[in-house]
């Protein structure tokens, strides 16, 4: 095991290059809607469920792309400063950091940032002259607009089972984006995908899937959310560890979706009619 | 491609200034209404939808009257220090820093807010004694008020769909402004634009243009906002790039503009019976 | 066409005297009951509508008791801090900067807040100790009480027709001044107003007159708030520039105003009525 | 007219002495119960309308007991720190400055809180330890805790017309002071005091109080809280300067202390129905 | 009578040693129960209304255990930094200034907080590691964790009448004290602390119980909370003064408590009832 | 009695091993299931009431896998600053100070962050980039991403009984976790427990713990939370102390978890019932 802890005082830009192509089968067209958009430099949203496959995706195509990929995740205190950049100190001095977002702008990266919706709005309207013919980014702390390099570009998800009248993107926002749609991928290629992440076989991913599928439906009989591909991986890794599937399966699968007792004894009663 | 970043320290005024005539063609007598406020320095209001061309215009009077623009997107946590001006740290000493709104009053510059109503109301009112006899503004932390200019102009716009009790400009400020009104283009215009800016043809022009003028006819029917002629030029660009164009349109003018299901569906018939 | 910006660092106590007299016609004895206030230091409010002419007035008696003139337009954020004073970087050192209020003492002038029940109640309640015997203002961050010379008046303002529970003033504060009405002026002193300020001819400023008047029976109907003078005034500057009337009244007294679609209709047909 | 600003840079004890006997006529057993309660150290509150004389009580008693009286208006932003002190920047170095209780506290003199419900009730928290046997304060930003000396005593006042469930002083506060009803002086008593500090004649004070008696019977009508002694004596000021009676009534006791016009109108008839 | 003030810079851990024996009688077994939790480092939770004798009972607790006493009054704006410490500004240099709870753990002393509801949930629980096995407080200013001494313990207190939902204690908190109800003292043991501690006979003090009991009653038709014995002192004071009785009682009992005038009418009577 | 305290200005470690094996007998198959997360890197939630043993889960995987175990009790207020770190101020320089998620990836520490609900949705998400593949945190303040070494793990818990919408996880936090259910021990391990940790013997443990089980029960008549193994060992505390048996249940297990007058009764009785 190895505990020395990886320590950069910068996080040198070729870090941010995704060197070996991730594992992505793609489901429609959305690999040349994205190109296409890239080509045109169209700021471009993806829609789904979480743990559905987006990040991978953005991976897969900045890897497509040969461009470094700089995500954010973003959250209801994300500020307008934690994008753009501040003043740190550094040993004696005071020194200019970027925020993730002008790092991208000057390394001609794609931004990704992650469930857009939760950050306030006006955290948001940074990235608008960034969306449309200007492509900059003005720098207020530094007195300094930025003209966004070819290679730049700007990418936003979220989960649109979420959303509310608070948490929205105003529209002011969003026609400035082109929209992709995302959801689980289809059954057979999440079976493939289960099995090659969680190193369990075809058949007990089968079975992985069909419960993942039925849990799903319950999303419109007052689950939440759908339950994601990342947990089904969950529960074939625990399930090659020897811990007995139905079981596997509750603790992957069920409890961290819902603290619900009767939709928890509803979900229990669909793996064990698959498992046993 | 080129991806060396534009990094400069001061905007220099020049780059305010708009060199090249942008493409304009005029609704009604809106050039003239303008033209009219600026020689008796009304500030003005532009009223209209996202993306229909309230930016495009002012870019087009700051060519006309060679005047230097100076924008601004506001949001709600605009505060009056980010238009007037901050103490920045440059290198060892601190130096003062223009905000956008004292270097438009310095440089004679017409000086626009846009989406005016997001600001807050206490950011809204240092431009109180900019727009009437005394056009000046009070820079409290220099201890300095400023007198505006011959060549200062003043011009803010909002959409009016969107306003709510909470979102509404104080009558205070609204009595000082003269209004013009905005929409989007007539057809026929709409279609020579959505051609020249996304350089497919008239005839796929004309498709998209139809298909935009049902979708708006949709806002009384639970969208929220009509889709903009920025989003139709999205969709031509795609279809450009060999995107199938009722696939394009359903990316760049349907998932962009609403996450509703329902609504979703009807607009894709929309597209379906004028695409196919 | 002069550019030149007049930036000073030191706003100048000069220049806070009205050297020439401003034009104002008393309606009643509006004059007489401030004189015998100043004489007595009783605090005054003034009570009015938007854009009545309450800011011409206090200039007007400004000019009359040979005093400076200190206005600070309130709002929501306006602290006790911008009031009274802070500290200021100049240069290397930092260094007391008074605030309008206390300026206002030092140099006995008259202080106006306009719009006072936009301020936050803790704010206002720094001018309580000024406001009886006392007359003095402590200034916290000095550590210092100051006492109000003898020339030193203080009077506020705002609109009744805004109040609301949340924003009015406490009795407390109510009660330490005496209280004087505005509105509109008398038709025929407002057709003089207008047609002086605008350049029109004495007819069309009639015309002008008679739509406002009868665009604030509206207020009865919907409308927040009447047409203030200042817009006709607009209007009557548009007509000069030879824009067509009815438009020019359209645009600077009806667009202003409200975004209601059906008082819009309902404001335009009185102007067509009366105009054609 | 002396212009002369007084500016001291620390505000000598002894000015918080009252040295001259303040105009003082009692009403009923007040006095006793003060003299009472300083001599047992038991806090006391005084409750009673706005401008109904307390302030003036409570520099008699600071007269009569011949302490300092140091006065600190109570609003929704007092802070612990502006009651007890914090580090002032004096020229090139940091001073502490006490805060207004900490002054009291270490001179031994009155402190009077005005308007203590207005206070956060964390503020009002930092008297607690000065209200019981302890008679301490501490003060966290010296890391000191100091003893209060013998001549220390804690008054507070509130208008109990108010209150409201969000403004209520806690019964663990209120439980440590005695407290004394205050009222508008008895109708002989106010004659003699208005026409005592106005300069008019008792026949004008009479009708002056007589009409304050009847519009604070409104206040079962509507009225948030009656006309003060003070601003009967306002109106009596400007009678003396040759206002009109019935005007200098609306002027001062009608229009500050309502918006209302149906309130407006009949405490009008009220003034005509004395005057003429 | 004696004007100095006591000024300490630090004060000495001797100071919260309690030298003399407070005057307390126990009402039932509380003494006991507290040195079983004391011996085994239970925390201890103290429940009843203001003013019964809980911060007396700590006192005379503290003396039997000759233990150091350190009282903190939680207020809504407490903040873990207020208990823990923060670095304050002593001449030229910056000091480390332990808070209350810190210094409490330091010297090993009691702790108490009264009126722990009142503070902010977040606060609360910076104890949580000093209440369980661990013994701990993480100072994470200093970067430090410091494990109580055998000494320490900590107490808290809060009125179970005032509690609601927002002002409440987690069970996570809650559950990890036991808890010792206090009431007020029983009517023969409050005559003799209010002959004890005012200064008047046993007859006089016998009336003053007995107004008392009555007034607590009227907790369930309206009162917020019963009249404490503290106000029963200060009522007893004030009569040994030479107050009449009667009005002493309305002045120390009765306004206090409450502003409800219907209430205060019902009080009155019964203090006739019984004085007359 | 030991009253030195220990005063580290760095928390070495060393103390953050478990060396004695903590007393936990397990109820299921969680020590199994936690093996095999924890060679998956798997994230983990514990799910169960206040003080059913938790906690002392923890420290007993962090035990048996001989890695350090750093506990975060999570609140309101706490910032991603204080999880990640902040620079301090030692002596004259500014010093960098890990906070306990940075240390816990640093030294390859198990993080359990204790109600980890009561944290700010914003503070949790910096957990996210370590519960993927990505095993990073981004330290903003430093300009550094650190990389988790192999040895770190991250645990949460939170008592399902309080959540609520306000106060939940977001499913993007949840679906990065297997779960696992704990509850109050079975009464015979319970009985264990309780003689074990307060010294009493089998018999009396044997009634606390069946006096335990019915206030369990009553969690389905109004009782917020059951009471916990914690309070049952606090009973048996002062009954071994010399407290009788009735009342120190009522101290230990009634009092500290309800002030409704009625569900006391109601609990006192079940405790006469057994005890008697």
């Amino acid at each position: 095991m190895d505990n020395k802890c990886q320590f950069f005082r910068e996080i040198p830009l070729e870090e941010c290059f995704i060197d070996k192509e991730p594992y992505y089968v793609p489901v429609g067209n959305e690999v040349e809607v994205f190109m296409a958009a890239y080509k045109n430099r169209l700021p471009v949203i993806l829609k789904g469920p979480t743990g559905c496959g987006k990040t991978r995706f953005m991976e897969y195509m900045a890897y497509r792309l040969k461009r470094p990929l700089i995500t954010v995740a973003c959250h209801e205190d994300l500020t307008a400063t934690d994008l753009v950049g501040r003043f740190l100190i550094k040993g004696e001095s005071i020194e200019w950091s970027d925020g993730p977002l002008t790092k991208a702008v000057k390394s001609g990266a794609i931004c990704y940032l992650d469930e857009v919706v939760e950050a306030r709005k006006d955290t948001i309207v940074v990235i608008h002259p960034l969306t449309d013919d200007r492509r900059i980014i003005p720098v207020d702390k530094l007195g300094v607009i930025m003209k966004a390099p070819d290679g730049f570009m700007l990418a936003v998800s979220y989960n649109p089972g979420y959303q509310s009248v608070v948490k929205d993107l105003k529209q002011s926002t969003r026609q400035r984006f082109i929209s992709i749609d995302f959801d689980y991928p289809p059954a057979d290629l999440e079976v493939q995908i289960v099995a090659h992440e969680s190193g369990i076989g075809q058949e007990m991913a089968k079975y992985l899937v069909e419960i993942g599928a039925r849990i799903r439906n319950f999303k419109h009989h007052g689950l939440e959310e759908g339950v994601s591909t990342r947990l089904l991986i969950y529960a074939g890794k625990l399930i090659r560890e020897g811990i007995e599937p139905a079981k596997a399966c509750q603790i992957a699968m069920v409890r961290p979706i819902t603290d619900n007792p009767d939709l928890q004894v509803s979900l229990d009663e669909i793996i064990s009619a698959i498992m046993e």
